[in-house]
């Protein structure tokens, strides 16, 4: 093999590859970027089983061929070159030569024959959204999975698919998020969960244009998106997802109108007093038209009052402060209403026309007044 | 007490003295900040009992009095607050109220006398240099201390001032850097050993603009520096410093000339063939008018070749990478000259007027080629 690309389209393409690539493994080839230059373009791919990833970049394919390089010395070579053409040549399937200007590297390579391919993936039919509206979805909902294996559903993201309106649910327990978008088409209805880790790492490949647009598509086991010039593929999570439904109400007895940035920044200063690990909540006392706020640790207390307009009754109520600050961080909206029923029934914090729903639940602050 | 200042000259302030509170201490007096509000300014103040810095902020005294609070907490709060009036207040020793807009913090404090204050200096003669002048000498020097305290020596920088010279210089016992610059007046000779750790945290405080001056003084066991509204003070280190002028030399077989960037570069891409902790020496070959560089282990190889100018004798030697990325790194020069002996002798990185010496011990390749 013998193939010329210029730095800067390596470079974009290895870090691309890159995503899939595992931290830790035990498999050596799994560590590795295949470049396949068997056909007439030049495809990079990695693949840890679970997450793969193919892309295509451009170049010159002298002498045809295919080999794997361990994707962290190969990728920080090629970081590194001049900013110039580079040279990637192989003389045996354990050994290849990269040369740029003056310099000449010489690594350890393995044989394209060991490295498992991406699935062979018909797709059928596909649905289309844009690069800015998959990743700000996956921003405004990924905060909420679960991080531990404990409950595998739980680390994934509900991906439901009705006519013309897409729907991305996370949960972890004791909070769910949940962002519903219009889409341009009408869909077949589908319902499938994708892992968090390929949400996350789309989300860092995808440029997140307005105008770009991502191809989504679907088989039994598999999800795969489509973009640019590469295409990601991952294996779904298998079982029923949790009957979000039933969990959610309109009614309430207390609904507050506040500004975003004004609460969450009473929050967020009231976390300071909150080491890592130490549960204290932070308590809202909603009187009048206004909301106290007020936490009580070891380290000392802080109170403040924030003004807000107020339909319904008074409510004193207990939340852990972290999971307000994660939603209210992704709101864009300038002012937030927030839906209370009373101090042991989920908050939901919503707008008009549910586009957004964070459903939080309150902790108990007895022991904290 | 009760004092008001606006928010970010309390941040200012306490970023300053914060880099004189200890990371780790078992006296939690010393992880304080003393607000000073005794006399008709507000002054504050941290001390590790190695390093002590005091600046005065401005504000309102309504009360005079004294605190001391803790400085991570009390940072991270004053931080977090509106960019407004802060009001401290203290009711009694040990609790402080920190009042901002609508918010309201209530801390833990200690009494201002458990507090151990600055050295009192007499200031008898001191020097003048420019906050830009002081942050490169450290700059271009600091990287070639000792990290640990086998050698308490190693772990200083010497400030050597002769006339109207000040030569810094550090060594690591396999290399040495010196930095020679002019002061605007003439002084006293004198020498110092000064804590690697005071001069690292100095060039975080100053600003670096080369119209704002600090007078550097000393007294029998201090340094101090002292600039806009802030005081430094640091013990020095005791003893007398090594005699580096015996170890340089201005004879030499080869000389070499050559483009800095295209050589820093070059090493650095070569490091990445070695893992950490890996003794792998980069070997440099001098033949006519071009410099091969080498390097080999178990990832790969790497050579590249080097344009330059040669006087003398051809030559091959070995180094330590890092020593020599650490050196040209920090040289603002467009090309730099190389002398070196032979390859068991040091090599100098020097400029003409020898404004800075960068030598660098040599090491045994014969079983990396």
């Amino acid at each position: 093999m013998r193939i010329i690309c210029k730095k800067s389209n390596l470079v974009k393409g290895v870090s691309i590859v890159s995503k899939a690539v595992p931290s830790k493994t035990t498999m050596p080839i799994l560590e590795c970027i295949l470049i396949d230059a068997t056909t007439d373009v030049i495809k990079l791919t990695a693949n840890d089983m679970e997450l793969g990833i193919e892309t295509t970049i451009d170049g010159i394919i002298d002498s045809r061929g295919i080999i794997a390089l361990n994707a962290k010395i190969f990728s920080e070579i090629v970081r590194k070159l001049p900013d110039n053409d580079v040279v990637i040549e192989t003389e045996s399937d354990n050994q290849a030569i990269i040369t740029c200007e003056k310099a000449k590297f010489n690594i350890a390579a393995q044989s394209g024959d060991d490295f498992s391919y991406l699935p062979a993936i018909e797709r059928e039919d596909f649905i289309t959204i844009s690069e800015f509206t998959l990743k700000e979805v996956v921003r405004q909902t990924i905060f909420s999975i679960a991080d531990n294996d404990t409950n595998k559903m739980m680390t994934g993201e509900l991906f439901e698919i009705d006519n013309d309106v897409l729907r991305v649910v996370s949960l972890d327990g004791h909070r769910i998020s949940i962002r519903k978008i219009e889409l341009k088409d009408a869909y077949q209805p589908r319902k499938v969960i994708v892992p968090g880790k390929t949400l996350q790492e789309i989300s860092k490949i995808i440029g997140g244009e307005a105008d770009a647009e991502v191809e989504i598509s679907f088989t039994k086991n598999h999800i795969v998106f489509e973009f640019d010039r590469t295409l990601v593929v991952s294996r779904l999570i298998e079982g029923e997802y949790f009957r979000i439904d039933q969990m959610l109400s309109s009614d309430y007895e207390t609904r507050v109108h506040v500004n975003k940035k004004e609460l969450l920044d009473c929050i967020d200063r009231a976390t300071l007093l909150i080491k890592e690990g130490d549960k204290k909540p932070i308590i809202i006392d909603i009187k009048n038209e206004s909301m106290e706020l007020k936490i009580k640790s070891q380290i000392g207390s802080m109170d403040e009052l924030i003004f807000c307009t107020k339909d319904g009754k008074d409510l004193m109520i207990g939340f852990n402060p972290k999971f307000l600050i994660d939603a209210l961080r992704v709101i864009e909206d300038e002012e937030v209403d927030l839906y209370f029923m009373n101090a042991k029934a989920p908050c939901f914090i919503k707008d008009e026309n549910q586009s957004y729903i964070y459903l939080i639940l309150p902790v108990n602050f007895n022991a904290a007044v």
